[in-house]
């Protein structure tokens, strides 16, 4: 185990009907709030007039920030230190999933700086402090409800970025899990791909005696393997909702399940490198990567294949041999991953072969990628050409 | 799974060598530290040189509680408090382990509060703020690292209470398992008998619907079941240190392993009406209680216990009954208590069968005792006979 440092402030309110809890948690940081929202679902559920109504009842004046995207831009990041810093906005409301919560990161990032908030992202300058946040949870997937991780695009340049930073962990997050009772399918699946992904990325790792980290890895993955497909079936099925959305967020939580373990996140730069020039769901280019990139790294720990095959998808490992027995969890995985609809190749989400190499390159723009095995450019096309 | 409401803001800072961020740490709280310990072991170790040449290297003055007892008294946390006020210190620095960090929360608490201190133990009052706190472990058992409960006793009323307040969580806490080299091998022992009681008294719940909670709790009890053994035959094994120093500041960090579930607590009560007459170490009273709470109560929800039994135990449930399996779990936790030195019966520490029936009456005293199923005093005392 390595030494580390371990915490994460967030209050977590968890449940149905927490909305009513809304206002009064938003009091505490002022009278002025920036919404900030994505496509509009939450007008058409009624949780927009809810917050609205919370906010009104609390005194707080509200102004808007719609239209946060899927993969979320830095222009609508400019766009909402603009009104902030206009109006005197010295709170940060997020209703939304993964991708709104990590705009108002970036905002609550941005107003303080003087520089331009990309800084942060392209690693020029790091974030001294941040206005405070609060988040309405609506989707399961990215943790960012109870982290301080952010990923932001630069569009133009076609680049996906992440920051890290004490400061912008929310200071409180309404989880309440029948918020995704409307989540489609198809969300409900790359959500679940998600999660585990955040799974895989501390999971697969070298350091050794780690055997309670492991097993907390293992316990979330199990979790959402049975509930993913319950959800998917069933939308309104609160248990296994509120089972996914406590996987989601535990899956990610500054590192719970993972203190002391080096993580890898190489996945992640392969997949944010897709969705910068493809906009894909995240979800979505996971599950078409990780899969592949488990092949070509599983011979660097091949016990720890080993034991993710046995331990999370009940591999027998009678008259097996390790690369067997290793290679039968990565197929479980693909296959899971194919039996809740999510996809299996580029050519499934319409992505040839033609910027393998520029989206290599830019994978590795820092340093060799990941951790569990530290891939050359070579080795970030190798495993877009196997997920071709 | 239960709605709930989730915060824990201590900071850990763990790993081999982390003693030496201490006075960094320290001086953001003021520059007065009232230095809580015990009975001198910090001295032959070393760590109280340490300790204070990293205040003095901060500046921070440091005024001194030592010789804080295993069940720390309310006297001694008057003590702390009178130390506190008349020389106007503003932090409470516990060097130490459950207790001694309990004494301090009691002091933390105490100071800001008009009343007496033992008003928030018997429900009288409710702390509404309290001195920050730092700490620095030495033994890995109480969690109280890493949450805001305290125990403290009333020695000559001879009642042993507990008091849980967000506002004594620690800022944060310096774990480094070298420290725990020196603990011998019966207080590895009782420290493991508690961290897996702190499991028990939250895993063994009537809520449904709760699959990672159950999970992350039998993650943390076969790591204890591992590394207990190792710490206790090899005491400077650096990895079974660190893994059941994570395990125990993980099986009581303010509920993160039993979010949304209801705790149970009655073998805890049941044990601190032992140790508030005779003063034995809690951990042993729990080696005593726990396995006979767990033959009295199973049935009340025995599926509960098939799974302890064959997910921590790898007891075999082909072709035995649910009796079979769930005593057969039952069994394995009183064998393992057993092998690491601890107590079964309370003959074995000198106690007889004079006052059960008081002690029985204490426990109950504020209503019935526990949630898996609500103890009697006839409950309680019948489980006492059964510990004979």
């Amino acid at each position: 185990m390595n030494n580390f440092v371990f915490q994460n402030p967030t209050k977590i309110i968890f449940g149905q009907g927490t909305v009513s809890q809304l206002g009064k948690e938003a009091a505490a940081y002022g009278n002025k709030a920036l919404l900030v929202y994505g496509g509009g679902s939450i007008k058409r559920t009624g949780l927009y007039d809810q917050v609205l109504a919370q906010l009104k009842e609390h005194n707080i004046e509200v102004f808007e920030l719609p239209g946060v995207e899927p993969n979320p831009r830095l222009t609508t990041v400019h766009k909402g230190i603009d009104i902030c810093r206009a109006n005197g906005i010295g709170f940060i409301l997020a209703v939304g999933g993964g991708s709104v919560i990590d705009a108002a990161k970036g905002i609550a990032a941005g107003v303080p700086y003087e520089g331009d908030v990309w800084d942060f992202y392209v690693r020029k300058a790091v974030a001294q402090s941040a206005l405070p946040i609060g988040t309405v949870l609506t989707l399961s997937a990215t943790g960012s409800e109870m982290n301080g991780g952010s990923v932001v695009t630069h569009w133009e340049e076609n680049l996906k970025l992440a920051h890290l930073s004490i400061h912008t962990y929310p200071k409180f997050s309404i989880l309440d899990p029948t918020l995704t009772f409307t989540v489609p399918a198809d969300q409900t699946a790359y959500g679940s791909v998600d999660m585990m992904s955040h799974v895989f990325e501390q999971y697969f790792s070298h350091t050794a005696d780690t055997p309670l980290q492991e097993r907390l890895c293992e316990s979330i993955l199990r979790t959402v393997i049975e509930n993913a497909p319950i959800a998917i079936a069933k939308p309104d099925d609160y248990a296994a909702r509120a089972n996914l959305m406590l996987c989601g967020t535990y899956a990610l939580n500054g590192g719970m399940i993972s203190v002391g373990v080096t993580n890898d996140w190489a996945s992640h730069g392969i997949e944010h490198e897709l969705s910068a020039i493809y906009d894909i769901p995240h979800g979505a280019g996971l599950s078409i990567v990780f899969p592949n990139w488990m092949k070509y790294v599983y011979r660097e720990r091949i016990e720890r294949f080993v034991q993710y095959a046995v331990r999370v998808w009940d591999v027998d490992p009678t008259g097996k041999t390790d690369d067997e027995i290793a290679l039968a969890g990565i197929q479980a995985t693909r296959d899971f991953f194919t039996r809740i609809g999510a996809p299996a190749t580029l050519s499934e989400v319409g992505i040839g072969d033609d910027r393998l190499g520029e989206m290599a390159a830019k994978a590795v723009r820092y340093e060799p990628l990941g951790q569990f095995k530290k891939l050359t450019k070579e080795d970030v096309e190798q495993i877009y050409r196997m997920s071709l």
